[in-house]
């Protein structure tokens, strides 16, 4: 893990660019550190330039609440090389969405399943690198983002006690059976008017974890129309689950 | 209305026990109350009684932010005289569920309608005589409860701003319509796994309610297992709804 980066934000917020490998990614950390911080991944769809801003938001909003953040961007995705395969699926599923059909499982299975199956040991090897560093240490959640890469980190990273998941991508079918794997505290948002995502197969998602402490918030509105206080609400469920 | 006993709680609520008429009730107002203070009416199924632990820890949770709680005896309930219809229906439920059997519209219909219709106009004339008191004024929210109570008050009750309603109890089907004319901020509470409570139908309610600014928060476990976190989450519902 080598910095490239650093810049002291507004409000104190220490905000460090590094490479993992040929991975790019940000850490924040909060203002005070006297003691080790907790840590949270920020998940994200791909594309950390143009996450940036939500992405600095959510990290300094958990760093005024003393939690380290951190984000790595996404394989095929950003300044990372292209796959073809997903790609092409990427458009399949468009061009389903833009005709108002039904998306079919198989272009899901072939988006997503590639994509956890990349992403996850990077995140977890992010995860190395991160909790090595003096100044951050356990407990660790996870934050949004792709939620089937939020449900294989919640199943094989035993580090990570709590997630907070964003029902608004496509989970493949074979991994509701991951899903109900999951045993760590959950809070999931749900946009209940999401136009790109099954509201059903959402809330069958739910039922499906099987973690004994599990919220569900849903909130009226679109994709993009997360209402502001559930980044306060997130805090607080991670508060509650992190200490 | 009529004060018929008075204490001051170790935390400095004012707890005062009322009469309006036949219906007793109890008032909680604010240790300080520099202020007139915003009011929360605390609904519940009946029984003042036997729900006075748990009425009076929501009201001074409540109080704590600085609201003042009130809350009456439903018609038919605590030492109010019974009804015999009501008394039979309440009796044909209990069958109905006891033999695992689905319940039928009409025992539902039995149950909650008269009882919305008789204690809807009491709840209105205690908030008349509630808003009189110097030491109380509006925004005005309705918390928990009935939810067909809080339903038809929502509707009908220009008052109240925000409602905080659980999803635990039977709703008639002719509501679903006076839900879709519900405007106000609403948080629906849902147990997800509440054992005399339909899931599909409490889902359908939420969808059904006019509201734009609509919140369902969901929790695992049955009908009374509602986390004490979500008292907390309440307040600051209301924080936000009522200021």
């Amino acid at each position: 893990m080598q910095f490239t980066s650093e810049q002291r934000l507004d409000d104190g917020v220490l905000e460090r660019e590094f490479t993992l490998g040929e991975i790019p990614g940000i850490l924040w950390t909060p203002k005070s550190a006297s003691a080790p911080a907790p840590l949270i991944l920020v998940g994200h769809p791909g594309g950390l330039h143009m996450m940036y801003p939500r992405l600095a938001a959510r990290a300094r909003h958990a760093a005024a609440e003393g939690f380290a953040a951190a984000t790595i961007e996404l394989p095929g995705s950003g300044d990372r090389p292209r796959s073809a395969a997903a790609e092409q699926a990427r458009a399949d599923l468009r061009r389903a969405l833009d005709a108002g059909e039904p998306v079919d499982d198989e272009i899901v299975d072939r988006l997503v399943l590639p994509l956890v199956e990349k992403a996850v040991p990077e995140w977890r090897a992010a995860l190395n690198a991160l909790l090595s560093l003096p100044e951050i240490d356990g407990p660790v959640g996870y934050s949004g983002g792709v939620i089937a890469i939020g449900i294989r980190l919640a199943v094989v990273e035993s580090r990570i006690s709590a997630a907070l998941l964003f029902a608004g991508s496509f989970v493949p079918r074979t991994m509701f059976e991951e899903a109900r794997q999951v045993t760590i505290p959950l809070q999931v948002l749900l946009q209940w008017d999401d136009e790109g995502n099954d509201r059903q197969l959402a809330l069958d998602l739910f039922d499906a974890f099987g973690s004994k402490e599990k919220t569900l918030h849903a909130n009226m509105g679109g994709h993009t129309g997360v209402p502001q206080f559930e980044g306060d609400d997130g805090n607080r469920f991670f508060a509650r689950r992190l200490q």
